[in-house]
């Protein structure tokens, strides 16, 4: 079978989460191509040294420059920290590689831009890794609305909640928690949680069109583990926003590290005026569907669809009926979307330009929060 | 409007059920007669007093002989324990008397069938109050089998479950702890517990043919509150059994009062080829139901149908969509059904031959615990 | 007993849920005082004779003035659409009578404040029935809040979902269909469903000092059914609101009527430091509780804690621990503490003062929504 | 890192569950051996090599013999149906491999013993793969129990239900239909689900000692694939069975392929004096446990623990908190500790022996089934 040989960027959960899905792509699915891990790169040669053993990396570096000049290197996977998105990318782009990107794509619009021009013009297959639209019951969401089960849309909400963050003692900076630092991320809550839900609602609604937004830093300042100092925190731990969508339907998004009882908490839920659909991530096994039209008015009522059978998205692929899946095959099914689409040359989404919409709505909530007034996203209708 | 002067013995848990049902029924129902709380009967002349006055009682009597005799009196409502449900049922049967019977009819089918026999020579009209038959929830599964929504039925499982007795302090007999003495009460969970999932699933899923039991009793000997001396435990704390149905599903029915976390949790459970049934008495606003056939196979999952609409059994009576009734309202709803069939002359059911075939599989079960095989019910096909 | 004679204005569906608490009153509750029915008034005669039979009025008046005459009327209880309350209650205030008054207040703050004035000059005790904070599963709520279980607050979110004017053939105005007619209602969702919210939000987490909502009407013409024309629309459909506490906290509103497959779903989610409350009214037995300090993490979760004890608010009253009672309820438990009230001379909770607030925010909110910015509340802090 | 040299038998849904765990054992767990695939064995050499290339064996054999023989294999892992368990596991014993044998151990008893014997006499690791004990949900429950968190047992209920036999088209035998056709299986749901629910019991609540049974079959004759001809079906389509515990406790076992709703609904709930505890395969991320003692009274319930934090069995190996694992991870967990027995001579559970005991447990109910009386198991005490 066709290789497609891997080199990717960062040994934190990321890395694990995508090397684990290039590992196990062909037990599942036959795409056309296997996911060959040629190369593991980490500044911590270290780290890099054990990750390549657990997972079966052929070879560690320390540069990822040396990555682009590989010829055995078809395909970059960036799972680094937000800031070294851009850089990586746009290198590989004009190396030629086949691009995997963690979300979200930047740190902002700004730095976004040039790395969608950089693949475009590049003309390399390139994926954005907002994984949850291949949670099989939000793939079934998306088949339903579109098989014009819900009708005209009038409400989402959605939220992204969890409670990590509440202790002041957690630092920011370093390892797992420059998701704290806002130079690493550029954002809090906002991009590394609602940049999930955003783009997930306009996977399923379409496009957002205005925000207004409050965001809040319940703690001010925490120690950063670079300078092991105390240091204003310049992240958003909750952010809040209302959002119109083009297609008229009103949306509500909340986000927040201080929602005690939740560890990774993703709602959605869509009403129509033909029906409803509700999701949950802490039990992603099963998709909600109210159907109004079409049932007789003394049997309607929320109906819990256990997303495993054979004939739901992606499942077949997997055990038998009623055998749940987790989090991880979530991007198991993306890389398997996206090399099929290398197979046959039809477009993938969400890619780096799809991606960059979801970067607008959160630059937009951002500057909402900051400014306290409604903001138009710019997003590409 | 007619009166229909009502009488009531004991003033337990049960009278207050009772009383309740008789003082509300024409604020929400019209079915052609309104009860009138002529008397109120306890052996306690001071308890009734009180009771008169909480419930609006014209009189007090100590002697439940006094009101066989009275002329303003037209039904006898029967609320003490076990024990005396014959003697009143039999006498009230004798004088001609409408009689409303609280469950189960009575301690034996040898204490049961004279009853029957009564009221039927007597031909006064007769009602068991197995109430939960009129649950909405309860009465839409009855609806919806009758509908053939769930076709030929394979499994039939319930419970009844509690756990108020597990601390070997609690004492038994007197007062609301009579149910613990086995004189009284005839049997422990039983015919207290059981005989309302007897009930309800001979109601919805037909006649229970054979049985195989397994009684237990937990704690042995326990205080009694009348002798003032630790004496043996009569009753059943707990009861398992296997049933066959005269359609050949077969059923599993638990009643225990030693299920730590559950109060009164009372489930069951129905599966037909064509679809399946589960309801739960804590949240006794839902119906859930799977709709097998005429759904796709890709949106079929278990509905929780939310019984509160118009369109629901008894629902139009009370509030608006979605706001929900409480326990004490099937007694309600059962009143009203039987006062409209003391005016349409339509049978109402449960009556006492129907109570009598639930005494038939209690006895069953109790003399499987015994005797450790299975039991023919003898219950009427 | 001492009496409380009633004099009730308005037959409709708060007209029925009121008679139904003053009736059922000493049932359950010994608050001192037992009401009678005086008088039931009502524009329309034959409506108000029909409702004088089902409830048990002595006698029917159609002009509410003469009910401020009558010697023989303690209280008066208004149960009419939101534009007659003022008019109403400041005529009871000057007639000294104790004043019960269906929530909102009024249709707006200009109209709401002489009310206030009015029965505070008067001295009168007044309540306004926001009858959900004696929900069982909210007055628990609020007691674990009390017992500082919470701990210090960073997210509050709560919504009110129905779906029933969906369909553009819904008419306005006249009967129940006053709730769309802005003149008559004052305002849509925010004034009918979301002053519920707020009033519940505040009581369980303080005032409410700014907000940013954005309002919507979806269908923007409907036949009026007292002009038989085709009107426009001026209340709004759905209300989405973020929300500032004093206490710091972040507050997320949303109401609508076109949210399929909710018939009157009211949530709410309390987030702290040291734990965590959910309440969802379709099932109001229930309260969830997330103990985050003093338990272990392996056993941490969301706890369904069933509020049918005789330990939980108000359930002592009523049956036994596990049985459900209703929506009814709360406004059974709401006049017995008032009534309690009336002869301790206790401050009742929630009174004009109190709606007062609440009338605050809903007009800052539809003022927000009208102008797309940020609006301080001005609740008394 | 020392290998662990896999032969494995059976390209099933078990031959791909086993063999997934092999390939994914080091990506997560650290047990000092790591699985090389060394060899698939099946009958069909086809289908044989297309699963060595899905899953990365080394070679393919058609002759199990073969595997024995083979100094490079050190592990034999039989996947293959029920009747060929004890012939190749025998062997393998006497080869001196180490065994994995997927359950339930036999068709029978006297199947069963001689395969103990071997391995026993052999003196060579052996696992049997009774999974669900390594889901983290039910090793947390074992947990809780040791804790001493349950306290004096009574109540012990469980049931496996899937729907997949109803049409009576359904043929029997060859491929995935073995599991129908007796002679490949040796009974129905039995030895097929109940074996599941009988070694999880007696995992956490000790010996089962006595049982009695009612089996089915509903649908009395299926074609059979290899015939092709319609032959009686010999297998339990259904089993209920009543149970007697050691400890005293009594228990209540359910399995059907007939209850039209649930795939592969597995569920448990244990009642102990103390506390209780629920578990349900189908969403296997949550256990739900209700704290008796050292809970307030007024905030006691049951409790939702979302099994996925750090501190919960196995998940520190694989995510972050919150984020589920799926089915197949039961498997890895089972193999990871196995692996980890291996290396520091620690026994592991449950090998032959333990599975022995579920097998005559299995029998007994059969047994009584045929007979219809109470059966002792003689489960080693």
């Amino acid at each position: 079978m066709k290789e497609l040989r891997v080199g990717l960027v960062g040994c934190g959960f990321m890395g694990r989460t995508h090397s684990n899905a290039h590992r196990r792509l062909n037990n599942f699915f036959q795409p056309g191509r296997r996911s060959v891990l040629k190369a593991i790169c980490d500044t911590n040669a270290e780290k890099a040294q054990a990750f390549a053993e657990t997972w079966g990396y052929e070879r560690v570096e320390t540069d990822w420059r040396k990555l682009m000049q590989a010829p055995d290197i078809d395909l970059i996977d960036i799972c680094v920290p937000n800031f070294a998105h851009a850089e990586i990318a746009i290198a590989a782009a004009q190396a030629g590689k086949i691009i995997i990107c963690e979300k979200p794509l930047a740190r902002s619009v700004a730095e976004a831009e040039p790395m969608v021009e950089a693949v475009e013009k590049a003309g390399v297959p390139n994926l954005v890794m907002f994984n949850y639209r291949r949670v099989p019951a939000i793939s079934l969401a998306k088949q339903l609305i579109d098989e014009g089960r819900i009708g005209r849309p009038y409400h989402y909400r959605t939220n992204f909640l969890q409670d990590w963050t509440i202790s002041a003692d957690v630092p920011q900076g370093g390892d797992a928690l420059w998701r704290l630092d806002v130079k690493a991320a550029g954002s809090g809550v906002t991009g590394d949680l609602l940049a999930h839900n955003i783009d997930t609602a306009m996977y399923l609604n379409g496009p957002i069109t205005r925000v207004v937004a409050r965001t809040e830093t319940f703690v001010k300042e925490r120690m950063h583990t670079l300078t092991g100092k105390v240091e204003p925190v310049g992240i958003d731990d909750a952010c809040l926003f209302i959002a119109e969508f083009a297609n008229g339907s009103l949306g509500l998004f909340e986000s927040t590290r201080y929602a005690r009882g939740h560890k990774a908490l993703k709602t959605l839920e869509l009403n129509g005026a033909d029906g409803s659909l509700k999701f949950n991530l802490e039990e992603m096994e099963y998709l909600d569907y109210f159907q109004y039209a079409g049932v007789e008015s003394h049997v309607r009522g929320w109906r819990r669809i256990h997303v495993t059978n054979g004939e739901h998205p992606y499942m077949s692929k997997y055990w038998v009926p009623g055998l749940v899946i987790g989090y991880e095959h979530s991007f198991l099914n993306a890389l398997a979307d996206f090399v099929e689409c290398l197979e046959t040359g039809r477009k993938f989404q969400p890619d780096f330009r799809c991606a960059l919409q979801t970067q607008k709505v959160c630059e937009a909530v951002i500057q909402s929060g900051k400014e306290g007034r409604w903001v138009e996203t710019g997003v590409e209708l």
